[in-house]
């Protein structure tokens, strides 16, 4: 009986074509295996595709609900954001795929897992450490960088493809590299490969109408959480993926989320893309939102430094490391009372705040007003500021006495 | 002959109440100092209004250009915002204002500083460590704080000049407590003191057109950076406060810079302001856009860490201590080849990115396409994500291994 | 029926005299309480001296194994050390007594927690902060803040009780201001007061024999810890606070755990103090060695930092806090698997390393020695250089060119 | 005429056969440098040895107080300590010598630079990410990691050698892989390969005496810095090479700077290693005990951040890199005043703080005694808790508030 070995597989060229290599090269039998993270439209026709192209087997997995629980949740709790701007839409994405890959390479018994992303890119990155840290006994194939692998263009691949009697519609145009999950759709190549080019975003974008686009007239949107988790939009209570999904909807109506970035990749190059995230961008800010009324200042600090760390080890891939799972506990308990409402505006590219409120609140109205009140007294800020300034103070008074004394000696020689 | 106080005078009721205060209470000469750093139309008739009102000189000091060069440019450098949103408009003018009144008082051999900020706010704060910090031999009188001053209205205060012969045309009518500058203006108080009401910004907006009445047609601003400083617009050099007035004149027109907070503030409480910061804000947004072009990985990620720790320092009133002066030689430091050109289209709240250039860029056209090229190779990958997971395959070995021998020993009883 | 408040209790002076002054200034029935977290034999006489000094009841609580498990291993786990060098170990007491102190107000209805602690000190602060988190609604009284408060001396004290017929005797001699408990004691004032000045061990220390005292032959000690917390000693299991006695026991023998620190009090200013925790030291250092085995680079760095917070946090008297429960479920998030054994070899003062050992080792024989295994190859260096130096080498040659094309548009004006 | 290839050569048998074999492989010219920081003795007979084995040109570069002044002060003022132990001795000496190999293949024209560093090591990383920032033009060839290098015993060297016509006495034992210079010596491999083994340090140890064979005196030293230099010791003025010199010789008499690590290299995994680096403890130690007093609490604790990231940075060959560059520029601006003078006691492998002084000390006779001076009054801590408890006891009160009404609610169902 032959090895097998698992592919990630998207229907599209780049992994088709993998799967004759596979054979020819590996002799193993291919199980290919799309995980389903809210792709859409291009699930289509990928059954028949794999097997048109010599899969043993197909494996199609929805794991939306998995991704949004256990992967954005999480990140949306953290606020985790990459450099300022990248709301980690395939970040998140690739430790979901890299533990439904081992799932089902345990349960078929293979021996090994092939993936597609490149030699230059995060993705392979991300991909691997999830399978080096959920199955390190697993041998992995990373197609491209492969010694046997020798195709370097869309040509080359089809070439390829026709040799082995796979005979599928791929078109030859290039076009720009994507990605897309329930969370967001990247753009990388082409024109924006110049960070000098302004996109054209009546050409490029999916999710988003431009801002330019957008309805003239403004939409409000309420949001409630509980616990750091969203709950409802508009009054109507619906799971996080649908939440996401309406989100979405409305956000792209109005040409909210979408980033044009210049980011610092894994592996040592810059490199430039624009994502939508427009959903993800609404309730991230929601979620912030909400935290300043709800976390005291030092909770809320602390926090924002380790979004950042978060942020890092999701974008480098770090997902199922001790680390990680140490800083979202960090988080967890964090989110205990971060739960209200949050209402915004959106127009044309903003989002605009309209009021936010929670029973945990550290601003109310009876604080807000406490002038006379016993919790705080203008007097007391005397002796504050006394302590609060008083390494200051002490600092320039030592200092103005040991110039003082320089001068005096200066004098005496 | 009496003892002389320096006055923080703004020209309003607030502060002009003071001054018959001071005479009667201290029995000091008091001298008005207003330190002008871009408040506009607020100065006019303030010589006249402080004398009188029984001031015994008058110095309005421009400092525009000294606010900033010597502190929004490092602020601008450091991408300093508190709380992911406050550009620190008042918290960067308050030491200057502290300085100045100390060269004033240094001047004028007075024996004491005077201001009227309230005892719930950052600025007295800030005036204070700043007055401390430069001269720490000056007494400081905080008049709201003070034991002999009963004043708690504006009708109080008001009644207070009359009976000390002081005439003058002030309003009765409460309004939102406000601070302008060059670089901003703040709101506070009235239907904000509630974080569940939307702000009314037809109303409220001093500086910014409400991005939904902005124009309908986007425009387009190029600005050019040296060293990390702001040196021209649309091809045009200018000074930096010319360039940011034009900005503020740009951001203003398209509804650009309006955030709505609730902050935390050092004395211990949470408040709720809106801020305009129109120019400020395409500005910063532009020098970060030009800094991931040209700062590497490791440098953006520890200077965004920094830029918190700024932001902090300056908020809370610390502008004059050691640990700012390190952090902006760490800052100045990276901003060496932060030299560049950023375009951007503003449109009804949105900057959109329309294009960043620089010499020093670390992306560019021959690094993106070196497929080939001697710099990288695909199979490079295959050795780096090795080390790179190695510790995350090894601790996975070791838990899989320590998890079969408890398995045994478990066994084995 | 009079109102009651609850006094913390030491049974020296300073704290017995607070008992008369109490019922003659606020007419209160005061309960007094002596939380025991190891400070030994100065509990003896405790009750009666109490009841001779006017107290309505007297409560004696031991809560040293509380006090161990709830305080001093989070401690542990975390390596909490402040500023380099202090173990915390009075900061750690104060939320543990504060609590006790609440719990007993609640039971006795009191109406106020009075403590005696200075206005210059951090533990006022420490107290205080557990209060108004415990119990925000009840009163606290600072006996040496009070207004009402105004003996500066210990024969003012004196004189105080002898005027409300507290008999009792006090020694009048000034001595070093001390805090013991079963972590360690603090030594302040007199000669140390300036840190010019070496302190005089041979007077000084109560734990722990000088260094110079101590035996000419070394010992050595085996800790083994489960899961972050220490279980047993040379071989025998025991509690936490019989491990920290033992531990004791053999640190002070062996000269073990000594610091002479300035360190900076929340208060603004620098104090000197002598501490000795010589079984908290070794405990420490332990816990620390076998981390080094455990956790990869990426969490130990980034637990450092966590530390440093965490002690902050602790020595500002912020226990009951949420980011403290935060970076507690960060820090018990990364000791699963710190499990193993320390061994220690203890001579005059020092610590000598002898061994460390532990099941989830990332460290071991096999890898140590894998120059040909499938883990690591010589050659997998050279992709992981390429790219982990890919942004210096392209920052260095866009540096190059740029200054090759300066001096040619040099040469060509 | 043949291309000119760089090798950094120790004189060692392990890079004295890359000589014959970069002549086999390469057909370069080889030129050897030896850069001398501090390794004393193995320089011996070096430049024959090089002559002997085919070097075309040797060069012996003594570069100990460059080393010194521009490596090692640096890392001082930072306290730059890995992983809470490791002084760098190896990392900051890499730098300096690869900006040296740059120098001299500059002069000589060079076309590449060779080191024998293993594939497993640190080192490796060090010297390649030297050269490649400040010669990204110049090949690199890591001699033990190129494809043409087939020797991997001290025997096949040795036979390697002699085929070659190199007839050296090398010895053929084993021993500990050591790397030593001015700053430290350290010691990996054999039985410390075993982290249960404790080192034989009588064995083992080259410039300290084992702490228990130390002499049974102790021994005063004094040491004086200007600005976070080291300028004299015990009163007598020298440059820095000699006090390290000095105190190498005070520090190895007394078994001090010894330290059994496990650390977590760059390429992912750990190691276990003793350093001697008995006068670098002693030189640390003084300049952190002087900052103790000097610096304020905010610019302390916020140095002590960056000087792990300063340590990391430097620990990963990162030393001509922006970001060290920024961060020295914030030590060197935290070091303005720390000047004077730290006594220590050394005693079998113990640092005993015997006093400090300096005339910016933050700490002083004057402010210790302030109990009723006007910089600090026992009441000014009220108002200075109130505010700094202010959000706790909010929250507090929040929570109970929140708590109540859900148990109304509760009830009314």
């Amino acid at each position: 009986m032959k090895e097998k070995v698992v592919l990630a597989y998207s229907g599209g060229l780049d992994t088709t074509v993998i799967i004759p290599w596979l054979k020819e090269n590996y002799n193993y039998d291919v199980i290919c295996c799309c995980i389903d993270c809210g792709q859409k439209e291009e699930l289509e026709g990928l059954r028949e595709r794999a097997r048109l192209s010599g899969a043993s087997k197909v494996y199609i997995e929805n794991v939306i609900d998995e991704f949004c629980e256990d992967y954005i949740v999480p990140c949306v709790q953290a606020n985790a954001i990459y450099e300022n701007k990248y709301l980690l839409g395939t970040s998140m994405a690739r430790p979901v795929i890299a533990k439904k890959l081992v799932e089902i390479a345990r349960k078929e018994h293979a021996s090994a897992i092939c993936h597609g992303a490149t030699g230059k890119g995060n993705d392979q990155i991300r991909f691997e450490l999830g399978i080096k840290a959920l199955a390190p006994d697993l041998k992995i194939i990373a197609a491209w960088r492969d010694k046997k692998w020798n195709m370097d263009s869309r040509e080359a691949e089809i070439e390829y493809c026709k040799q082995h009697n796979v005979f599928l519609p791929f078109e030859v145009a290039e076009s720009y590299s994507r990605d897309r999950n329930l969370w967001h759709i990247s753009h990388e190549g082409l024109d924006l490969e110049c960070p000098e080019n302004e996109p054209n975003y009546d050409k490029l974008l999916v999710l988003t109408t431009p801002p330019t686009k957008a309805p003239d007239t403004p939409e409000y949107v309420t949001m409630t959480f509980e616990k750091g988790i969203p709950i409802s939009i508009n009054g109507k209570e619906m799971k996080i993926s649908k939440i996401i999904e309406k989100l979405n909807e409305l956000g792209g109506k109005h040409g909210i989320g979408i980033i044009d970035i210049v980011e610092n990749r894994v592996v040592g190059m810059k490199s430039r893309g624009v994502y939508e995230t427009p959903g993800g961008t609404i309730l991230m800010e929601a979620h912030q939102q909400l935290e300043e009324l709800i976390l005291d200042r030092e909770t809320y600090h602390a926090k924002k430094e380790m979004a950042d760390k978060f942020a890092e080890l999701v974008y480098e891939g770090k997902w199922f490391s001790p680390l990680r799972e140490a800083i979202q506990a960090f988080i967890e308990s964090t989110q205990e009372y971060v739960t209200g409402e949050v209402k915004f505006k959106l127009y044309k590219g903003s989002i605009i705040k309209a009021g936010t409120s929670s029973p945990y609140s550290l601003y109310n109205e009876s604080l807000a007003s406490f002038t006379t009140g016993d919790l705080f007294d203008h007097h007391d800020a005397d002796g504050f500021i006394t302590l609060f300034g008083l390494s200051t103070k002490v600092r320039a008074m030592k200092l103005m006495e040991a110039s003082k004394e320089e001068a005096l000696c200066g004098q005496q020689i």
